[in-house]
């Protein structure tokens, strides 16, 4: 399987200390060493570094790692590989445009017996059950809003259809984002932590290195990092549950179902 | 305007050298200092750098230099802003996937008053006459191949009339990749070199660099450099004629139509 982090938040904020711990684990701390990617969105605009070489030993995740780029929203992925060679076009996360928006997606779990009937607007590039799985959530997207963005609550309906429909097939834990929405559906191991104020000092599990946030932070920043396992050793992360999909927005779950209550809620 | 650097191989090769060369203008030969970008196939994977800071001053352009990507299809692009602000999203190379397969454009000069009527399958992210040209390019052979990707001839000739049209509207030099097929248009700017058997040392005019080709080649080795300007001074470069679009494969011009002599030609 592979892992996932992201992050969302209302200023634009570097991942270098998270990307620490997590890269880590791509050939070091973990055996994610087939391939890792991280997309960061600027605005409209996505930067996407991938590479089919462990995160541990690659140049770029090395840029990542020390030279700061400031998002608001960030999905990273590091693989171990189920389905598909280790090859640059099986990399995650992937990317699509769809509204005029470029839309990443990353994928930890499974879909062992995946295979959609047809792709009306997207084809996959490589052979991966992940990049076939996000072909079909934009093209059932784009078939119920050919024209335009629609509101959230809108796409998050659509998504959920579509996701509790994949998630029948294997493991189904992803991110989603295009820059403005950001959803993360956990099937079997996803978890988040909120970073606001009274900011602490956090310690990395991967890596002996700790960060005193109340020295980098103003008072009004929060963060949503998610991550497949908790990146930090003295923080509380809290655990999505199985089939609970989450949006995020300036650093907070904004919209989600929560299960098992089966409840909307919302912090608008 | 801005530049265009690209790079077709029967190998994978790197682009270290040219680059070195290029990266120069954004900033330091010449004053191509609003953004750059390049694009690596690796088959049918694509590696994409973009930045919105000058590639003089840039840590990905930096990578770039110093860290040899091989590839065997490679769009480079320095930006001068003419339309749309200095933003990641309207830095070229733009992508997007057609036929399962990620195609790559970058371009040099301005189409002052084109505005497309509708885009019917790709819209634009960012708000540069150029990624418009681009969607129109995607959308007129989607519309002719809905299904999947024809034979060269047939990819030539809708893109050789969208070109056409396009040119039109003002100056339309650029470089378009799958990491399949490479094609190349002179509007009013662009050369390329053929580097093979027997090698010799080049020297670069942006910076006091020679490199001794017949050290680091085999003799079956074969790439086409393409370049708005020239990038060495003591090598013969080709220019193209306006109005002639190129498509090159292993490392030759392999199919096009010249002007003024108005014949198509094939190597095949």
């Amino acid at each position: 399987m592979c892992q996932l982090l992201g992050m969302n938040c209302n200023v634009p904020t570097d991942i270098c200390f998270s990307f620490e711990g997590f890269s880590a684990r791509g050939g070091q701390t973990d055996d994610h060493q087939d391939g890792w990617g991280i997309a960061f969105f600027e605005g409209k605009g996505c930067r996407l570094f991938i590479d089919a070489n462990p995160s541990v030993a690659s140049p770029a995740a090395d840029l990542v790692r020390h030279y700061p780029i400031h998002s608001t929203h960030v999905i990273a992925h590091i693989r171990k590989a189920t389905q598909g060679e280790i090859l640059l076009e099986n990399c995650h996360p992937f990317r699509r445009e769809l509204w005029g928006r470029y839309w990443v997606f990353a994928h930890n779990g499974n879909l062992p017996d995946f295979e959609p009937i047809g792709y009306q607007f997207y084809q996959p590039v490589g052979d991966t059950d992940s990049e076939k799985a996000f072909c079909t959530i934009l093209d059932r997207w784009r078939q119920e809003f050919p024209q335009r963005k629609p509101p959230l609550e809108q796409l998050y309906r659509i998504l959920k259809a579509t996701t509790e429909t994949l998630a029948q097939q294997g493991v189904f834990n992803y991110l989603l984002s295009d820059g403005e929405s950001f959803f993360a559906h956990c099937s079997t191991n996803l978890h988040y932590i909120i970073r606001q104020a009274p900011f602490a000092a956090a310690h990395l599990i991967d890596r002996d290195l700790t960060v005193d946030f109340r020295e980098l932070t103003r008072p009004q920043d929060r963060v949503a990092v998610v991550a497949t396992a908790p990146l930090t050793d003295n923080e509380i992360w809290t655990q999505l549950q199985p089939g609970e999909l989450l949006a995020f927005q300036d650093g907070l779950p904004q919209y989600g179902l929560r299960q098992p209550e089966a409840k909307y809620f919302s912090f608008q």
